[in-house]
């Protein structure tokens, strides 16, 4: 087995800023993790995690686009995007550490940073104030999971595009209508059909 | 305004069970949430949190059966059941105090526990390990709603049901028909057919 490649501190200059948005971390914790963390690339297409795995890492973008999605028979249906400077697991497989129901795919070349469970943990125990950290990004997390959520259960498929387009300003030009649609949960022909309104209203005001 | 009622410390046992099984909390914790909490009851049919309120508490069930839902135009869209020694709150609303596009209603006559935004954080505050019980209880709430993302995601209604009867075993016969279709995004007669052929095919195995 080739020995995992370590990041540069200076790399880790975003995953800092993000961590320390939430709660300081501080030098021992951030000599910790710079001991931790490896690097892993995923070329568009490819995918991080398959139906069926153990999420065994939690992951922090640095470059790139990643999509979560089930499988129903033979059809996708993207749940999540992520994008740079987001973290992104299949969440529930990595926390409970059993098999996933989600794949995880490369929407765009990616290059991310990783944590494994077992390290992770590690530094939860030794650290009681990262424990801060984990809790409040964890309920972030949990809060764009009932964004996501609120805009599934919705039935009419202009007010879910508007929520896309209100919660996701930056998706909006960036990913593949097909994955919009099954994210929102309508057909592509409705999506265009929305997507043809909402641009003629704002022509006309 | 009338102080609120406090309750007695053997009454929140069931309280001290859930958390410590996260993490023990200890003497400190427990007295200061003692001092925090106060009692709730909603009687069957009246709401704990309507659209547009901030949610200022979270809450434990010592008895009763509580969902959560939204409206889109006149409909209720269930997303949610909690039943006794589960915890509830509007949580997006909660977490982040700004208002819910969430309602929760009691299913059954309700008796709850109780904790203000303030007060939790006060505790937080003052006892980091707190954070571990609060980090660990969170993640434990993100699967569960990781569950119903995937149940609301698939399109097949016996595949629905099938994952409502073993996520929600103890659900089955105690609410309404009319809320379990809406919670599986499903008309109350497809509902009622896939119960039908779920019940004959347990008659002829």
């Amino acid at each position: 087995m080739n020995p995992k490649k370590q990041p540069a501190r200076e790399d880790l200059i975003p995953l800092w800023q993000m961590l320390n948005s939430f709660h300081p971390i501080g030098k021992g914790i951030e000599l910790h993790l710079l001991k931790s963390i490896y690097c892993s690339s995923i070329p568009k297409g490819k995918y991080l995690l398959r139906n069926g795995e153990v999420s065994d890492s939690l992951y922090f973008i640095r470059k790139g686009l990643m999509r979560g999605f089930i499988k129903e028979e033979n059809k996708e249906i993207t749940t999540w995007f992520a994008m740079e400077n987001e973290m992104v697991s299949g969440i529930r497989s990595f926390l409970l550490q059993v098999e996933t129901v989600e794949n995880i795919q490369a929407v765009e070349d990616s290059e991310l940073f990783a944590i494994s469970y077992a390290d992770l943990n590690k530094i939860y125990e030794k650290y009681p104030s990262f424990n801060i950290t984990g809790r409040k990004i964890t309920e972030f997390h949990y809060t764009s999971a009932e964004n996501r959520a609120y805009i599934t259960r919705l039935h009419d498929a202009e007010r879910k595009y508007a929520l896309f387009q209100e919660f996701y300003p930056q998706l909006v030009n960036r990913v593949q209508l097909t994955y919009v649609a099954s994210f929102l949960g309508i057909t592509i022909e409705t999506l265009s059909r929305v997507r043809a309104k909402t641009s003629a209203r704002k022509k006309t005001p």
